[in-house]
């Protein structure tokens, strides 16, 4: 996927600014799908898709391969766009398929960066999707470019593709474990090639990954929910630090790295995960309702009712509701039409303040004491907009709960989360906030109370349970690329040449 | 719009069948929108209309005035898909501009069909939007083909601006309520002249239309969520059997129709208005928990908890909820990229049971009795699906309930309901619905228990205060086509040779 | 076809000035087509449209009838671009098919425009093709549309139908030359009903419509060249002032316009019809020969070559050249790439002098004395370029002839000429015309000596043998609307308020 | 460009075979233009490229180069389609810009072989377009990928940026040179690093490319004719194993390969190159009516008349008829706008004989005798409709004559032939030849007849003063791929396995 360094992605990205500026939400790079050895793999796998389409809005791709040659269909656009006609989906032959849905740059320009991407190997192609970030590389790409290979595109997956081809070793489950010992990150990667089908989380299990059957036939997805659209059952988490390798002989696992203890990233419970998947044994509604428990035990408020900050916020709205025994309702109405692309508005537009993803329901807030429960804040832009919306529909009181603690930190892990500097908490104390948030009263979750919510008796500081450095500063891995540039040697350095293309 | 005649409709719409099967819902045929007298007009109609699309998901368009010329763009798609461009909405030039929203058949056959449709008349022109059915349709466009009228469309609509053309008075407001006093059922029409709006409610009030001002000028819509979407504040109702004529003077209102009570749609409350909405005074939501409230007292069960069908069976599962004491959970997840199209499912696909709509939340209802609430059964195709679903994920038994009543008779005022034989509970005894649909129990509200949660105290048999034919077959105006047809004079008559066009 | 009337094409016809400035030809407003009776009959109106995209390339369209329903494509664009895809001529059902090729307006905004255009009838319905202008357009318009006529377009093909469906006339047949009757101009018309193809032609015969045959069906065209494409034997040109009505029992002929005598447009002959056509009996080659040859014997040149303006003057410089004995070379390429759309130069690039369909043959040109010969001189603007490119290309002098008068009047029959104050040789004098031009000297075939050419002992000035007017500022009908709006009636009239549309 | 060997187009290239079946031209793969220094680069680069379009049809893309990135647009379709819209073009900054025109599958599928292509190199950028075809592409191919580059096209143009990639060299012009050494066959290359440009010629320039100068700016372009349509000088060829840099301290000479005698291809005399341009000295135009009169002695006719075959037999019609004295007569009109895609007939319209790209002019044919000469004849197919054709036109007499030697062997230096078997010469004697075209007599140019018009006293057999292989057999070049398939080797060797694409 793209990189989140905000200077490569400006340079990249021409569009990387036109996100709607109502829209304050981290954002999940990807999600990934595979299924091998079945009849309607690619419709299947546009089903499996569809169901991880909030990993990715933007952008989706499909390979197939029936044993010999291999198919793609790559777009811009959402999953029920991209694949709707029945010729699209027959051009991907073959009994195995993988696919991808990503976030990203709008428009023609960069379709060389939407995956799965392919590579003629001289004993055979593979394709590759890639949910995750490489935190080396630049490292990586530049001392590639310097030997002679050419990049397509800016995306860290296809370095996997070029160190795939450049191994020496025979297998092509070997080549494919050789390339993985070089990168660094976070990463759950689905990979085809002639006759198998290969999966991979990183050491960490940062990103997360599933092993389903359907019939016989095996199938990888990031979250459960895509078991569920298809009807499979779901077998296990692919662990983290492991590479399975699926073919005719059925699943073998093999574990490139040295094993070290798993720490999945928080995120995927608090907001990017679908509250009916399981991930890595926990169920992501229950986790929310608990975190929303927990929230009401350490920020109570004097109020009249608990109103969720729709859709992600309606589970620890449940929890807190339940937790402090005031009613629940449904204050904010969600407008899902809402889509990734809105007419810019005038000045004189923008005055109106208009509402384009939230409505007040007057009705419910019309003179009571609010308590609003939101996921997390990030920037604080859409927060603020949000409290000044039920105060200006009628609401007394607004005390404003996050259901995660202050977010102090960027990922590089596969999120795309604004710089620092942006960041509402690392940049105000607790009492700037809640004026700049025009609220009430404020109170997030803490670093402990998150932990407590998802089963353990808080956070073990000495080995953390899970990657958590949005809230710690703590990064569960090296930085190479963040590393070199901060030394300087990176300076100028840029990815591509080419501008834009066709 | 267009005819829901099945007769008709098969001859004209190729695509009626083409609804996703999955989908079960009534459809509301159009939204209404427009300013009059404003900077960015066209924009705020884009945004107003934005916040209606609910009411019309398959085309969109807008028709403006710069007080000598008018300009319309006309499209298939949602409204976020079509006026995202910022020279589409450049090209709508002026200070009025009227919008429109609406359900019927994709594909770029029937463009002719979308509103607002415009008509040059000898002293200027004329747009018009319109929401609702005419009942004396054919009737009326046979007489008008007769006298040498060429129709260019297959919609109702254009027999309004046919009759608008031929009137003899002088004045255009005039001319409008002319073309008025033909037509027959229930309508809410917002037109567009060289120097006026004109907004237009059917004699009963059938279908909603609101008034709103932003600053100084005048707004008109189907709901007043489209009002807070703009920030204009709401002015008053249209009346039933009211024509309001919006110029530089100011607003001025007609009684062209003798004055009779007023029978707005029940269905608006029950199932199409937009929950934050405030339909002739009433607060959707507010009612909508009413219901449920009301269903638990009718239809009790003894159970673990509450879950609705999403969306729409939300606030009255919060109703039942309260009124029970019983917990609410979200036990199934709606997911809400599930477009208009999508992926013809091979049959071995179809064998796997996918949800594209609705997921089963297996934590929340896991060994669980539960009830579960939807705002209406039509054919109960989905129904008995859902009720399969909750029960394949773990529910120990499953209370089915209907927020509304039992749905006997087809709409002709702008619903799109099956035809008689396809509603299940004009054909099925409660027992037969209740093996059908494959729950261990069925409830439907009462009709007068439906009058109740909209405040009064029973349905006034002698004289309804709603449109509520769909449960009792009481009809509140002539049925001109229908008469006609049963007659068989009609036999043979089509809408157009023209089968299909550019 | 669209009014060639400067005020009002600048009014409806936003692209009307973005016509390639290298273009200096006249254009001919459209070809018509079509066949009765037959398998593949839409199939067969793609290839003879093929073979009149000459008479226009801007838009195209066929309507076809199977004896119930009616079809309809148009598009803007070329018919090998419209109809390439199998798909969209398998739309076109039936054994009855009618095409159309028209000049005008590119982009979307006016499809509208497009032809054939269709109209329900009350007993059946009708498409219908033109061919051609009508000189009372607006007269008709207005007093239709001040009776509740609503048109959909600005064509003046729309008048037709709107007085077809107003006929209080029994038979169709009846109705078509009830509306005939009203019209005045220079028309070609090619219609469809149900179960009949109509052609027709004005009553002086200004445009040309042929009757052909393939096996046993008819064909109607506008030139022969589509009867040589599809293999059809040439039966007779439909005669003026001739309605023809063909059906399954054949052609019938009738003549519903009191006799005169013809008077075919003599720009056909000069420039419009394609060389292997025969227009009311004559070869276009051979005439163009003989007019190449008539312009020898009247302007003879002391030089040492004779070279056509590609590829319109080759058969007037072949004959030229056999008059004079002298020989003829290819000193100028035409590029066939040269598309209807083109880069829009910066003045950099305009500087450059640019030669997008004419090249210089230098080896050809290089030291000698030329004689130009060209069809005709409209503007003169791309006369003296390529005099300029010629001369710059090393010919020592260049002789610059025309093959047809001097052009003094604009057309109003279907021919898009600019307005007189822009025609050079309305405005100047001969020797200030070689002076603009650049030339060393400079020649017009006579009119008496193009009436030789056509076969005449010269002009019968009493009774002219063919439409001339563009030489002789003689028009062979009323111009109704012409005097209408120089009597200032017209003032302000204007053909729609809707200024764009989907 | 694309490989022209059958058993790899048939694997790449699925549309390979959906030529219109009317066509029986040889096809030249691709014209190549450049120029640097100078504002406006891309849209001189379009004007260029669009004067070298008939050397490719199919597809065409612009690189530019501002000094510091890249840009390209590429695309399937007509320069005059691709590059209409200004913003494309202005998408394309900088001062410097080659251009590609190609021919080769339609369809999106393989818009990855778009030239021009581009590399990120680790000192810079560079792209390159080419005309020609190398002999050794599967050879140096196979060892890449085996060595681990990953190729994204199937074209063997990007072998050469591999190469270019891989070099040791430390100078990009070295680099370049370094690649052009590994490579066999025939190329002319443009290409555009961040501050020269650099033009190539293979050692025997098989393939043309000239110099010219536009202001201060050079100019690189496959013919003259693309210097004529920008108003540059021509300045002189690049010669046969040349390489120019080109930057801003002007041009600068290079001949990396062993010195040898030129051998240009004949077939840009016979019929690729356009009439006007001059290539290598020699006048098109001129050489061909020199082939049209040598044809004239050698194969004289009893006849009326001497018609061309339009467009490329016109010169030499024009020279037989001088030669022969007998007139010159367009008894053929050819249809200018058959494109490259048309409505695929049903046996029934194909049984009408249709004429879509010719058409007879019956009133030159009708009772003539008529020589009728074309530039070559391939196939034949082309051929025997064409004298059919005119034979029922009622020509009474058809003397076929070919202004070039009979084909008898295919072309791998990027003329796109067919196969041995089916090149008509190969496989029959000339009275059978005469026989299958169905003429009266039959007639080719000699081979010594050919060299005579080319200024020679006749091939100079020991050192061929041509390429010419497709008459004589005697390829100027190792044919590396061939040897090593013909060996057996190379069996089941396939381009890639990516069968389609996005």
């Amino acid at each position: 996927m793209l990189l989140s360094q905000p200077e490569l992605s400006a340079l990249t990205d021409p569009q990387a600014s036109q996100r709607d500026s109502d829209d304050d939400r981290p954002r999940l790079e990807c999600g990934v799908f595979g299924v091998h050895g079945i009849d309607d793999a690619s419709a299947i796998t546009v089903l499996g898709m569809h169901a991880l389409q909030h990993r990715g809005e933007e952008a989706c791709g499909i390979a197939s391969c029936d044993g010999k040659r291999f198919y793609t269909e790559r777009e811009h656009g959402l999953v029920g766009d991209v694949f709707t006609q029945p010729e699209v989906v027959a051009r991907l032959k073959g009994r195995s398929a993988i696919g991808h849905t990503r976030y990203s740059t709008a428009g023609g320009a960069f379709i060389r960066n939407v995956q799965p991407m392919f590579a003629d190997l001289d004993d055979g192609g593979i394709a590759l999707a890639h949910n995750g970030n490489l935190t080396n590389f630049m490292h990586l790409r530049t001392k590639l470019v310097s030997e002679g290979s050419i990049f397509q595109s800016t995306s860290d997956s296809e370095v996997i593709l070029h160190l795939i081809a450049r191994s020496r070793s025979i297998k092509i489950i070997d080549r494919f474990m050789d390339a993985l010992r070089h990168i660094e990150g976070g990463f759950a990667l689905v990979a085809l090639t002639r006759n198998m089908m290969i999966g991979a989380r990183d050491p960490l299990g940062i990103r997360p990954l599933v092993i389903g059957k359907l019939g016989d036939s095996y199938v990888l997805a990031s979250e459960t929910c895509a078991l569920d659209m298809i009807g499979a059952t779901f077998v296990r988490d692919v662990e983290h630090g492991e590479v399975v390798q699926i073919d005719e002989t059925g699943l073998t696992s093999f574990k490139p790295f040295g094993v070290k203890a798993a720490r999945p990233c928080l995120f995927e419970y608090i907001y990017f995960a679908r509250p009916d998947s399981i991930v890595n044994g926990k169920s992501i509604y229950d986790v929310r309702k608990r975190m929303g428990r927990q929230l009401a035990i350490e920020h109570p408020a004097d109020a009249d009712l608990v109103v969720p900050v729709p859709d992600s916020g309606v589970p620890a709205a449940l929890g807190f509701a339940e937790q402090s025994g005031l009613p629940f309702e449904l204050g904010i109405i969600r407008n899902h039409y809402v889509g990734r692309t809105f007419i810019q508005p005038t000045q004189g537009i923008r005055d109106l303040g208009v509402r384009k993803k939230h409505a007040p329901n007057r009705i419910v807030l019309e003179g009571k004491k609010v308590i609003l429960i939101d996921d997390s804040i990030v920037r604080g832009t859409t927060s603020v907009k949000i409290v000044r919306m039920v105060r200006a529909a009628g609401a007394r009181e607004v005390h404003l709960r996050s259901a995660s603690p202050p977010i102090m930190w960027p990922d590089f892990y596969g999120i795309d989360m604004p710089d620092r500097e942006k960041l509402l908490a690392a940049n105000h104390t607790l009492e700037e906030m809640r004026q700049k948030l025009e609220c009430d009263s404020l109170g997030f979750l803490s670093v402990d109370g998150l932990y407590k919510a998802m089963g353990h008796s808080g956070r073990d500081n000495a080995n953390p349970q899970f990657t958590d450095h949005y809230f710690t500063g703590e990064y569960p891995t090296r930085l190479t690329d963040r590393e070199v540039e901060a030394e300087g040697e990176n300076a100028g350095a840029q990815l591509s040449l080419l501008a834009n293309s066709y």
